[in-house]
């Protein structure tokens, strides 16, 4: 099913999945991907996943001024990921805010787990501060579950 | 007084403090150091911290086959740091437990914290299982801040 | 047609196709791709070349102990890629040794050749020298451009 | 002698020399220092160097609008650098155009030789167009290696 993945990630039951090859570039000399790249996959799938909502993040900043920011990360470390292992992100929406989100990422070697990664991100403006969601991105967002109505859990 | 800091970093009132400078290859489009960066800047900082401590991880693992892994990591972003930037990335033991490391670590510009970064952190053997930290090595770590016992705050 | 690419690349002419997006991680702040990131892609692009061959690297590894080590690269910078650009790299077999492989490599955006790269590679035994390339492996390689023959352009 | 080497590197007989070392995140799956990396050292080499020459290239930004470009690179990877190995990047002005630097770098591990890599840089105006060198930056090179002419050897 992985194989069936287009590079470009797709929509399968509420999450995003985008594939993800190991190349001697994320390794380091422990023989496993060095432990920041995870980060680095994870940014590529939140890319593609606003890419496929509609969003881009270029047009966005062109013409509201609105850019994503990470304001915080959590990253738990299950079990290593390898040269060559053909790897996917899942993405996930875990909560909306009025000028923020709250993603959930996997990074999966088929059904495995092998990172688990939390991202709070606030959308800022071209002054720096928070940016209340544009109607039609809280709308393309919620979509991707499904859901029309979302409280965040993270009464920030 | 960052100019004095040796390029190996130095300790400090129990903390130890290792400079980083901001070179292209360390920021994006964005004009700010990428995100993931800050964990490659920890993870330098613990490196040095543990060879300070006379702590050789390659003789570790030659030796007893001990390797560090990282478990779990949080980050805060609280400011951006940007190229030409002169850093310091401040390390402190927060919780040592048999097997387990917790290092609270801060990128800093002058006295401006920019991002928090928290690692959990366990010795593994060869194989693969969790390894007592040897008695050198606790002393070694205690000695960082002047303590020579410590109960972990593993719990949460 | 870019589109049309699948995520491991293809052959077309004799030449292998390998798409890129440009992702945040790949930029910096001059807004521009970092410069040593093209030879990332080249090795991605190498890679699947490989394996679409059917010479899988750790196989090749695990039975022979061959390995490929590049000698020599050079790399004209003729324009910059930039965020969001979707690439390709496009890889001819520019000449074939006893134990060498010399590749001719380019970046591309549409039709438009951003840089040029040439990578000199040996295969190298576990003694760490220079190792005959096995008969399986140049046939694959020489079927890429259709050609049964080819005389290497580099005397060293 | 390379422990006596402050972190923004020092001039000695004509060549800037400037410490790195080597962390997990520069190496890769082979238990060496990934080649493109090599590139990022140059880089880090580079910009201290013109740091040391009173160069700053933001100002010079700011100022003139002129930036450095590399127009082409070449590196002939002589030997691997390893986890923990403790390198200096030797630079030589190798030549200097109206509008164009031509460098000669080493990374070096003790007196050996790891990769030589030739750099040709030119400055280019806020419009993309090459900009002639201003004087006080051309003796500023020039002053590297006492020299106050060169003839450029870039006719190859």
């Amino acid at each position: 099913m992985r194989q069936a993945l287009p590079r470009e990630g797709a929509v399968a039951g509420g999450t995003f999945l985008y594939p993800v090859r190991v190349y001697y570039e994320d390794t380091d000399a422990a023989g496993l991907v060095y432990y920041a790249n995870y980060l680095k996959f994870a940014e590529r799938a939140r890319t593609e996943m606003l890419r496929r909502l509609g969003i881009g993040q270029e047009r966005l900043r062109a013409d509201s001024g609105t850019v994503f920011v990470v304001r915080r990360s959590t990253a738990d470390f299950l079990l290593p990921a390898r040269l060559d292992d053909d790897l996917v992100v899942a993405t996930r929406l875990a909560g909306l805010g009025a000028a923020t989100l709250d993603l959930d990422q996997e990074v999966r070697r088929g059904d495995t787990p092998l990172v688990r990664l939390n991202f709070q991100i606030a959308a800022v403006g071209a002054n720096g501060r928070p940016q209340r969601l544009p109607p039609a991105l809280r709308a393309a967002l919620l979509s991707l579950n499904g859901a029309t109505t979302m409280v965040t859990a993270h009464a920030r």
